[in-house]
Order: C-alpha cells, then sequence, then structure tokens
C-alpha cells in the first residue's frame, strides 16, 4: 500500500511539473517544469525562463531551488524532492548535489544535454533519482515545441 | 610580445577577482571571486554570495554569469574570458558551458568538489580552459578562512 500511495503522490507532483512546462511553452520557452515538495508540501513551483530572463542559467530546476531554499530559510533541500520533467542538466545536476536533496524524480530523458552523458555521478551518492515517470507527456510538451520552431 | 601581454592580462584580471575573493572573506563567505572580461572590458564581478543570499547557488561564477549577461543583453558570452579564483564546481563548469564562453582561467585547483573530479569533460570542447593563475594567493585566502573556521 505504502509504495502505490508514494507512487501516486509521484504521478500528481509530475503532473504539476506538465503543468509548469506548459507554461514554458506558452512562453516561447523549451517546456520544462520543475516543483519541489518538502514533507508532503510544495514549496516551489517554476518553468524555464531562460529567454524571459535572457539567462542561461535560468532553468526550472535554479529557479525551483533558489524558490525552494527562499521558503524554507536555509540552504538545503535535505527532506525535500524534486519533480523535473526532463533529465536534469550538468548546472542543475551541480546545483542539487550543493543543496543535499535526498531525491529527485525525472520524467523524459535528455540525450543530447542530460548530466548522465557527462557525469553519471553528478548527483550525491546518498541522492536517490528516478527518471521515466510521465515521460512520454514530457516528450510529447518537448516534441511539439520543437517541431513548432522549425 | 602578444602572448606576454595577454599573461599581463590575465594577472591582472586574476588579481581583480582575488579582490573579490577577498571581498567574500570579510562577508563570512567561502573566499572566491570571479570577473568576466568582454573584449577588454570587465563586464562582471562577483564573490561568493551562498550565506548572504542563503542559496546554495549563489557562487561567484553563477552571480557573473547573471550579471555579464545582462550587460551584454544577450545570453551567451561568446567573446568573453572567465577568471575565477578556485576551479569551478560540476554546476558553474556546466552553467559556463550554457553560456557558450570559450575561454575559462582559474586559479588553484579544488581537490574535493572541482569539475574534474566528476567530468572532465563538463565544459565545451571549444572552451579553452587553463588554471594555476595566481593559484598560491588564492589558496592562502582559503586555507586562512578554512583555518579561521575551525
Amino acid at each position: 500500500m505504502m509504495s502505490v500511495t508514494l507512487a501516486t503522490d509521484d504521478i500528481r507532483y509530475m503532473r504539476l511539473a506538465l503543468e509548469e512546462a506548459q507554461k514554458a511553452a506558452e512562453e516561447g520557452e523549451v517546456p520544462i517544469g520543475a516543483i519541489i515538495v518538502s514533507r508532503g508540501q510544495i514549496i516551489a513551483r517554476a518553468h524555464n525562463a531562460v529567454e524571459r530572463l535572457n539567462d542561461p542559467t535560468a532553468h526550472a530546476e535554479m529557479l525551483a531551488i533558489t524558490m525552494a531554499v527562499d521558503a524554507i530559510g536555509g540552504k538545503y533541500l535535505r527532506d525535500c524532492t524534486l519533480y523535473v520533467t526532463v533529465e536534469p542538466c550538468l548546472m542543475c545536476a551541480g546545483a542539487l548535489r550543493w543543496t543535499q536533496i535526498p531525491r529527485v524524480v525525472y520524467g523524459a530523458s535528455e540525450p543530447k544535454v542530460g548530466y548522465h552523458l557527462f557525469a553519471d555521478n553528478a548527483f550525491h551518492p546518498k541522492c536517490r533519482v528516478e527518471g521515466g515517470i510521465l515521460a512520454a507527456e514530457s516528450e510529447d510538451l518537448m516534441r511539439t515545441f520543437f517541431a513548432s520552431k522549425r
């Protein structure tokens, strides 16, 4: 029962991350969204804002981290889970390492710039990283976005 | 002659980065400073502000990148050099990759969290990365800082 409940929550939070990704798409941003949850409470929701902020570091995960540490009032996210619709890049994996977050759940794999291409050990060894949650939905968003750009 | 001039500039910019690192130390931050130069103009100078901003992503390089893209008005740093007093971590290397910066010069090596421990290919293959510039000065600052924390 426990695992069923957890999986349901994971899907619920990933759906919210997908809603964030959809907002990014509507703003002409690469559609990636992120949610950070602490003990059942959503403490950050963000979407990619590289174009809007004109800042190559304004990925959904980075914005969510800054929002979450602000909400918590400390610089660690030790009891949190981050949900992100696409596999984090090296920068975001490195940032999450600094937060000491114990769990990261992502949707679609990122075959070109995903962290695992560069460093399988980018995350802290104690961080549990799980991919593939609602991956098809995330891939659809990405595919539609990039097709519209061609 | 060319290389002598370049080397002199590198040392001058690294001294400014060390001044930034010194400011960080005075604020109780891990003493790391960064400068970004575009065609002979300094467009960003920043120091580590993790404690002040209570944000684990507020490394000198990340702050300098955001400052520099703001100054340039574009999200790439294609004609820039970043000077940083200590070898970048994985997050900062990943961020610099996104900026397409062609050159990174650092001072001291970072044996515990430097990017090279995780991913030697973290930087773009076209990015020239040079370490060891005024490394002793940077190491002194770091050693003094951590000794004072014990």
